[in-house]
């Protein structure tokens, strides 16, 4: 309660949250009062208290999420891709082009990217553009091929999904669905994604709070789907030296918070090839369970992204890195 | 060009960019080489310059919007909703609940915000929530409840839209289509609303550069909808004492940038209905269009956001100041 | 407490709270136990609760600043300047040139000012600059200017002072000390001027939230100088339309905190002339007390942040407009 | 130059670079001219460009910084602290108690990091803090005990000064100086310490870009002290997981800038001890020269940030996992 509260206001408080079903419990300092409200927080989180007289403010104590809190499910969930697993003790990594061009290109890179030792294709078909001007991939027909890609190469793939249409399209020719950042609260989406009978990659919005990607999560598992696979993939900041800021704080943090797999990319905060190596080693130093990396056998001319794609020479040998990071992390238990 | 870019080099991007169709323009300093480029950008800025050896990084110096832009379209647009103008010298208010909850709740503040002067109803039957455990509004319900508030009281209404199935239903119950902060970049949202007859209120994303908002805008505008309003309602930011950060700044931004109007929402920033009125004030004298305001007649009662809604009296005097002084921002033409 | 915390933690931390000499209030939930230490909080806050087996977080509910809150105080502060009030009802402007650089140029700028209704004049002779090799300022030379400049128009005058030597040759000079944002938590740079005998203006960090602005203004005045004006001057963010985000919210969010006065400088977030105005009328409408603002007889002759100096013109017609909106405001008590 | 600049403003402008002595490079493209300033940047870029009639802006193609650039001194710098490398192929880690409480508890933390491997000793004297009722170390006495268990157990020492006068006293007792995040644009400081002839740890500001950070360090080495290491600790940004978010692309960013050592600092942006290892992991994975840590004996008594104080035995397992990933990034030449 504001100080100053009256004794009407702080009746007034406790008896609105008996009314909801809630037990309280009264503190009285010498220059606040806080009122505790016991039991079913979803009955009081709704009742607008700082619009009610006398309220300073309503803070919850509790977390919000339940099916993706350690509490509830303290066991790391393991996720299976077609067979590739992620989480469970495994660096998993996911490469190839940010977005199906041609046959060739993306056969030559899956080629790569799997002689490099990566377990899952990614490739876009419906790519998010910040601009109506620029290309947004081939649809349909580049699922066709990554599939076919997948299938030459041995690898389940991993594409993105933008809005409820993609997703049944997405689920006849790939192995897992992706929601990019600008979709994370794209509710709907994630709703669809949450009947969907694949697992989902979930990326971080680039201006989301923690809190917010596992209640973005929440919306996939609390529709049945528990297939999550979460994903850091850089915030926007001040500073204009990447392309966003990779917060590779989150990884730790999110273990501390939920079962579910936590990945990250390297490729979209670097902004540029030169910086993914490093990025991705202090990622597989923080604790994740795996990447998804831009690898492209002839960047100068891809048609997306080109600036930020490794080549194949660079990415095998960050792959040896990685590897030998990973069981270092792993020989301690995090 | 890197300093100590090779001839070599130098003359490959050079190549690159004739070979592209535009001409070249070369500047060599003592310490660097400028290349420009000469002609229709959009050939030219999909090549992935950072991936070119010797290139330290490409810029575009002219701006990617075209029909958004002031340059092109000199005179200030005026946006017709249903009667109800938006710009060329009006200040026009949209304000109402922040959900349709019930009928006696919806009228009741209809009835309220009509008598302060609003000019526009403001509902909401789809609501994004963070968390999947919230009340999400009532759906084409709460849509036919919206449009006949709005008949009884003579004012046409907006609504937002989350998704490609919304756009159809709300065009039949509502005369104006919202675009929520977190699809502002939802770009197969855009691209369906761009091809809808009603105007469209476009919300900036609350980590969205004013340059992607106009880009935002550009999709709309590209797919043949030209009846676009923009508006600033507040960005994050690591202070918390606010909900959001409102960028006043934003709105002479852009100004100086587009054609389209601007109005502003000083609920959602605020977070609280004490510190809206101070915000309204701040954007009507920094030179908007128009602002969308959070009413109720019962905040207390309020299912969403009561926090942030004004009581009918408050809402009343804040209308009488903001008048007064957009007669002064208006008397100097800004 | 953590979920799960034992009774032998929570008993060592309510022993913990009672050995520094606090009350304790325990409420145990169903899922959550919630310890408050009752009493002088400086008791117990040191007391590094989270590496306390068992403790989640450790919040304080009591403002950690006492002679700047408006609760110790509650009646808004006016601060003397030389005869020249800030606050009280009274919209005060310090306008002048961002640096003192020859005798001609300012004089031709108090001038103008002074004409324009200007009642402090502001100069810096003691520039900080990012870079080593930039002007930085005139040093006393210039404060010997400033201060024949404000005696020859009538103005009392404040400058910045950078570092301690600084802050006694200011206050044989001039009328007021100006703390800039790159020094807001330069504490021992706060301690001296807490000393000095003359009014402080206290500019906001570019990253310092709203709180650490009051905790840095408590340095002051628990130093034993009360003339303390809070500035408001943009902060940092992820936009790059403008130089700084002009965070207009923290002006009522102030005035809600504490009694000391609030004034903003429109300047520096802007950063050139053409957006002033709008900001300038913005922070008005929001309940400043006054303003700072650069203004210079020839912007593009000036040697330092000549881009967002205002012409005298142009300030002549932002000053009637101010003191327009001033009146509205002031009329409903804010 | 704005699309639409007259002949007149371009020839001006033109002028202008002249007589400042630059040549000029203009080129017309179809919609925009661009002029080149080619020469001694530093004799145009004073000039207000912006406030130039017809200028859109003026933007520096070269870098602002001399001295700290690797494009000046390509052989990375190795920095001597009495003895202890910091730079060329070393990992040198920094540890200590936050602050220097006692002698039994100095002296206890400092035999504990240097048996884990710390080479050195750190520990403040003189703490900056938010609030002017906290504990701000002992000062000139803290000093003494600092020196003595460096000296008891082989270590060189760094402490951090904030004001002019403590430099003289920090370089009689300790062998390098630390620049806190708060001081890091404190232009006075930094020239202080430019003439002091001991090393400097120079911490990036928690809302300073990296090119700010070189332009700080730039204020050192142009004052004629080149012993300067570098320090990535963490930026205010919208997450409120974590203390600061660590930013850990700085760190291979600055070093394709810089020549100087890189280091950073876990214990801060974690703000908690659990987080303090994968933070540190990353750090040397990402290319790190080193790093500083708080380590305290007993967490719990601390008086200062003892929340993120590590204790003795995590931090023993932590210098094994960083020695073995280092090994692995030093193999790959980063």
């Amino acid at each position: 309660m504001k100080p100053g509260a009256t004794d009407e206001q702080i009746d007034h408080v406790i008896a609105r949250i008996k009314e909801a079903g809630c037990n309280t419990h009264v503190s009285r300092g010498q220059e606040l009062t806080i009122i505790g409200a016991i039991g079913d927080e979803t009955k009081v989180e709704g009742l607008n208290w700082r619009a009610t007289p006398g309220v300073e403010r309503a803070e919850r104590v509790t977390k919000p999420w339940k099916i993706a809190s350690l509490q509830m499910h303290p066991k790391p969930s393991v996720i299976d891709v077609a067979g590739v697993k992620i989480g469970g003790g495994n660096f998993t990594v996911m490469a190839g082009p940010c977005t199906v061009e041609d046959k060739k290109m993306l056969f030559d890179s899956a080629g790569a990217v799997k002689k490099a030792g990566a377990k899952i294709l990614r490739g876009g078909a419906f790519k998010p553009r910040t601009s109506p001007y620029d290309f947004m991939g081939l649809g349909e027909e580049g699922l066709k091929l990554l599939q076919a890609a997948g299938r030459e190469f041995g690898m389940p793939t991993v594409t993105e999904v933008r809005t409820l249409a993609h997703v049944e399209v997405a689920c006849r020719y790939c192995d897992m669905l992706q929601i990019g950042a600008r979709n994370m609260q794209n509710y709907d989406l994630l709703t669809e994604v949450g009947k969907a009978r694949k697992p989902v990659l979930l990326k971080r919005g680039f201006a989301a709070q923690i809190k917010e990607l596992l209640l973005a999560a929440e919306y996939i598992l609390s529709g049945g789907n528990t297939q999550v696979v979460l994903c850091e993939r850089g915030m926007r900041t001040f500073e204009t030296a990447t392309r966003f800021t990779f917060d590779v704080s989150a990884i730790p943090v999110l273990k501390e918070q939920t079962h579910l797999p936590v990945v990250f990319d390297p490729s979209h905060p670097a902004g540029k090839a030169a910086l993914v190596p490093p990025l991705a080693r202090a990622g597989v130093a923080a604790g994740a369970d795996g990447m998804i990396v831009e690898v492209h056998c002839a960047p100068e001319e891809a048609r997306c992204d080109g600036d930020q794609a490794m080549q194949p020479g660079a990415f095998e040998a960050l792959m040896k890195d990685c590897a030998k990071i990973f069981e270092i992390v792993k020989g301690n238990g995090r």
